[in-house]
């Protein structure tokens, strides 16, 4: 085959806050050595993605033409992206396809026709170009549908597992636990024999998690929460939280709750209890500043999470290991949920953009570039 | 000797708010076996005492009568206080004095007639029992005042040096670093050649700290401050804080210094930069809440530091390498400076109070109980 003609979303930052996000057209050299050109089938929205798509910038109040969104950065979002003035960024961290081309090598020629699934980056596209160490591929009976997910989610849910049992923690609590990822972590937890309390903020949400077996769900809505999240830390003994949320003041509750159990037959010490607390905030879902008041004693920790330096950290064993489970179990617990489908100039469209933006529960976006 | 008559500052919260702090008297028997009595010279007067103490009781508008203060507790700090409703607490995590009387072990007698240190709490006092293994004794050159406060400063100060290298870390920033601990910290730092930027909020105090041969101090009050923040962060490479102020938004300020230096040189990610940045906060001169505003990326760690925890985990080989360190520099960087003297009666009186409850750099108080 000859170059191939791809079309790809590309998201630009202007000194002057000016966002544009469209779709470029790019000739696609045919691909040499251990690289493959992919068919990109389907790739999610995840809220991983918005940051560097939209940023935040005014979507309600942005330009819709037919495949392009001009928008406007706030003052402060822009002084913290100045590293990407200028740079048209490709998007979209996954997805799944179908290996069209491959170089000379056998890695690459061995995944000719086969359905991958990768995690590149740029993904938001008709055709990529990657490495084919970079590819997994999906048995039979995974469709491209539920390849595509399969990377962001379950390697971040299962990291939350292995980062648990590094530190040495006896069971999780997770906030906004009903989304696609914490609806995997009930699942994993479930089989791992891992205690898990799960912070919803709806009983629609409260119901969706005890219709998969979760066990301790409380609902942030409720008068009584404080008192729920409490007995929920008490029965479990979780002292490691993963926060989506950041913002606010989520956390610094956690924090109280687990130091109230911990502390509740402790001899009283000003410094609070010896037993260490510890939030991963590894989320954005609220964007102001995070809030400790401290009201936790001097034993305790909050820190970002990232998936891929957790990934670097955690050693290639580790990672491997974590793969196959995942590959295992894409038709199973690793399963993504959409609400809504379309291709390149859809994702682009003002009532799609606006819905996955707001980064509600339940709904996620699926791009098909190819349709 | 037969038994002494001791009397000992106690503090004691009731369930209705009211905060009593008092002298008490109290018949202390002869000591026995491994124990020790030490008449009580001289106890420093810490931030860290004063949450046990006084808590956040509203001492502007206390009761001062001779010897007791009656004050009122928010409600808030009284909710969290719930463990000690109703217990008379002694007070007094340090300080200096002669033994007078020994029990019969070998160990009990060595120190018999003997200056000693010891911190185990309730050192506001005339007498205190005590267990020899727990005394530090001084050499000869070495006043009671001198050694008063050889434990909680010292300890801290060369505990940050230790976590820092155990952590990987090249260099630390320090706030509200004109306090004795900090000026301790410059000279630990010089002598062991560990990079240190200091923050302090007054000219005043940025001269304090340049007369001792501090090389990067910074003044938060200055207009620039964040821009000199960065280059002193950027010339030392110090990516590892210990913060004494904790309320308020320093925490964050110095994770967002240290991430724009981090990433100055780095492929734009929207994670930020994958160096790891640290915040220990060991100190709450600011009582309101922590407030991470997260322009910093993902690879960060904000968590208590408290000496106890982190004795216990350095193990006995540190401790006791930090003790010898310690001992023999009690009269050169590890010597304290107080402003006010006096003994558990005028330790109590308004003026007194009032003044080292502020917490003002510069202001420390030496409690001498036998006058």
């Amino acid at each position: 085959m000859s170059a191939t003609t791809a079309r790809h979303i590309y998201s630009k930052l202007d000194a002057d806050g000016t966002l544009t996000v469209g779709i470029a057209k790019q000739n696609l050299p045919e691909p040499t050595g251990s690289r493959v050109l992919i068919e990109v089938e389907a790739t999610p929205v995840n809220p991983s993605d918005l940051g560097l798509l939209f940023g935040s910038a005014d979507l309600e109040n942005a330009q819709f033409d037919d495949g392009t969104i001009t928008a406007q950065m706030p003052a402060p979002a822009l002084r913290a992206m100045q590293g990407r003035v200028g740079e048209a960024m490709p998007v979209g961290i996954e997805g799944a396809g179908r290996v069209v081309a491959a170089g000379d090598d056998e890695a690459a020629q061995k995944l000719m026709g086969r359905r991958v699934a990768c995690a590149p980056g740029g993904m938001y596209a008709t055709h990529r170009i990657v490495e084919a160490r970079d590819c997994m591929t999906l048995p039979d009976d995974v469709s491209a549908e539920l390849g595509a997910a399969s990377f962001v989610n379950p390697m971040t849910a299962l990291g939350f597992t292995e980062t648990l049992r590094a530190e040495g923690g006896k069971g999780i609590v997770h906030t906004a636990a009903a989304s696609n990822l914490g609806q995997m972590l009930v699942k994993i937890c479930a089989e791992d024999d891992i205690p898990l309390v799960n912070i919803v903020r709806s009983d629609e949400q409260v119901k969706i998690l005890r219709d998969i077996g979760a066990k301790h769900v409380v609902n942030s809505s409720d008068d009584d929460f404080f008192a729920r999240l409490k007995d929920a830390i008490g029965e479990t003994g979780a002292m490691t939280a993963f926060d989506a949320i950041g913002g606010g003041r989520m956390a610094s509750t956690i924090l109280t709750a687990m130091e109230q159990v911990a502390s509740a037959n402790d001899k009283y010490s000003r410094y609070g209890s010896s037993v260490m607390k510890r939030v991963h905030v590894y989320g954005a879902l609220d964007l102001s500043p995070i809030e400790l008041t401290r009201s936790f004693g001097f034993v305790w920790t909050v820190s970002g999470w990232l998936l891929m330096p957790f990934l670097t950290q955690a050693g290639r064993d580790t990672v491997e290991r974590m793969r196959a489970r995942v590959r295992d179990n894409l038709t199973g617990m690793f399963a993504s949920q959409y609400s809504a489908r379309g291709d390149l100039s859809a994702m682009l469209r003002r009532e799609n953009a606006l819905s996955y933006n707001a980064k509600k529960t339940g709904e996620k976006f699926l791009v098909t570039p190819n349709g």
